[in-house]
């Protein structure tokens, strides 16, 4: 069946503005008018962009039919491979350096404090709560790795309870979810740090992998001649109620992909070098002598700092953009005061 | 099983340029030159412009992580309802005014040929070809209509042998394709122009129509207060080896929704006045007296009136916009020489 029809609009000629004999010059205030319609002004302004981003888009380029036409076919294909354990849309906006731009502008770092990564397309909500000193691994061909790690405040004070996301690959480079045959969670776990700070685990060494590439967004990487590996790391997001959310990783000096990242997530504070365990800590950690060692202190900030430092640097960079813009709730619209 | 990794790429550290803490300023430039590795100029200004505008929209919205998964799950929807005969995309792109845009810089029109109007999701290929006079109509409820038509060229010969997909919604207000239970195309047809350029069919008087609206665009319409209705009309395209494809569509006069179309489609010149069927033109093509006539005469451009006026409107326009660039098959790249 059809569906069935709304209500005809009671103000088609009322309030709306008239539309008619449209051209490649007027279509935008147009479309702009009549999206203005809602009192809602943060959303007025966020689509008066993007119609006045999109049109001059396909201005500036001469956007030929067959082009548009390629394009709305990659987003009903970046659509149709979506799952609930694989998102293409936030891959293509990792590939496109959108995740790290929107990361940066919502998760801006005072100094001292530990830097964000990309989020990527692989975090679950899944994964068990384990105590420390657990191991996440359940890969025997993994080299196995002891992570030793602290969360402290801007002021070098631990912070504890908080809850602490980790995630990697397997040995071959894949999350556990990307197997068919995922029947539970695995190199993934949640640990709370304790009243010093601390959390420690049980992993393998992280290992560079490629996006996954059998999709649009594979495709189009072929295409622009890019290749489509990340450098080995290790993810990790910290959340505590009062603290901002901190969604980062760890990669390895020295990986062959670290300058050339995929979804440009590698910064120079977030490089680590390995370890080995010496006899000590393997006897303290029951942990091998020898195996891979990865120490790292992060540095959480409160969600009023991050809030202020985020207003500062919107206000800022708008002003110098020349945009006549207030924030409410932290968001611009335009200031018509 | 986990997709197989593709080798590793050798030039990792060779001609990619280094990503290395990528910032809110610094992402642009770096995701465009890491764009940059095809020899495909087109596909590389392209890419470098969608970038831009992409980042430049986040920047000047300070896009929130809240609203950037919300356009996420958005575009995941879209392409989730996407089907053979549902094209979510093409929809997004019709409301937001990008359709009709993408048209006009494509088929602009010369003084006295007959204006474009969107195509919409709704054209199959699956129409049957009609004889002249024949109806195109299943639907006994819609009020019968008389179609006498002409296709000519900007010097007023007839133009024979031109295929015409004619289109439009039964009385209800829904293509055929909108029915689940659809196992044949009704209200659609193609008819082939005569020697002396004329086709004529029998259909019923267009309806005003909402688009479909129960999809991630009718949800995006609502929050933007706008309605979703097209005023009544008949799609038309034209299509001849040497001519310039042609979609339009025809609306009637005086249909509440001829100033808001949703889609942007209506211009006054293709705004007509149904006429009724006289005694004579009655007997003439075995209709009842009384029903409803629709006279339009098409004047259709060759391909190379319209690529040679493409391409000096986006000559003009380029240099307009201060961009230095070349037309390379009729689209524009970056002039290097």
């Amino acid at each position: 069946m059809a569906q069935q029809h709304p209500p005809a609009a009671a103000n088609a000629n009322a309030n709306a503005p008239s539309l008619l004999d449209l051209t490649i010059d007027n279509i935008t205030p147009n479309t702009i008018r009549i999206n203005s319609q809602s009192p809602d002004a943060r959303l007025t302004y966020v689509m008066a962009r993007l119609v006045t981003h999109l049109h001059d888009f396909a201005r500036e380029t001469r956007l030929s039919t067959d082009e548009w036409m390629a394009a709305i076919g990659f987003l009903i294909g970046c659509g149709k491979i979506c799952t609930d354990v694989r998102n293409e849309f936030i891959l293509l906006s990792d590939v496109l350096g959108l995740s790290l731009l929107v990361d940066s502008i919502n998760h801006p770092k005072p100094e001292g404090s530990t830097e964000g990564s990309v989020l990527g397309p692989f975090h679950t909500h899944d994964a068990p709560i384990l105590a420390n000193g657990a191991s996440m691994t359940s890969d025997p061909e993994g080299e196995p790795m002891l992570a030793l790690c602290t969360v402290k405040d801007t002021q070098g004070n631990p912070v504890a309870g908080v809850h602490v996301d980790i995630w990697e690959t397997d040995s071959s480079g894949h999350y556990d979810v990307q197997h068919a045959d995922r029947d539970a969670p695995s190199e993934r776990c949640v640990m709370v740090s304790d009243e010093e700070g601390r959390f420690w685990f049980r992993g393998i060494k992280p290992v560079s992998y490629p996006i996954p590439h059998d999709g649009p967004v594979g495709k189009l990487l072929q295409m622009l001649k890019r290749h489509c590996w990340r450098p080995a790391h290790v993810h990790f997001m910290f959340g505590k109620e009062g603290w901002d959310k901190l969604v980062t990783a760890l990669y390895l000096r020295g990986d062959p992909y670290a300058e050339s990242d995929a979804v440009f997530g590698v910064k120079q504070s977030l490089v680590v070098d390995l370890e080995k365990v010496d006899k000590a800590t393997a006897e303290k950690y029951g942990v091998a002598e020898g195996s891979w060692l990865l120490r790292q202190d992060f540095v959480l900030t409160t969600q009023h700092e991050t809030e202020k430092l985020r207003d500062k640097l919107a206000t800022e960079a708008l002003q110098k953009l020349g945009l006549n813009l207030k924030l409410v709730d932290h968001l611009p619209v335009p200031d018509l005061d």
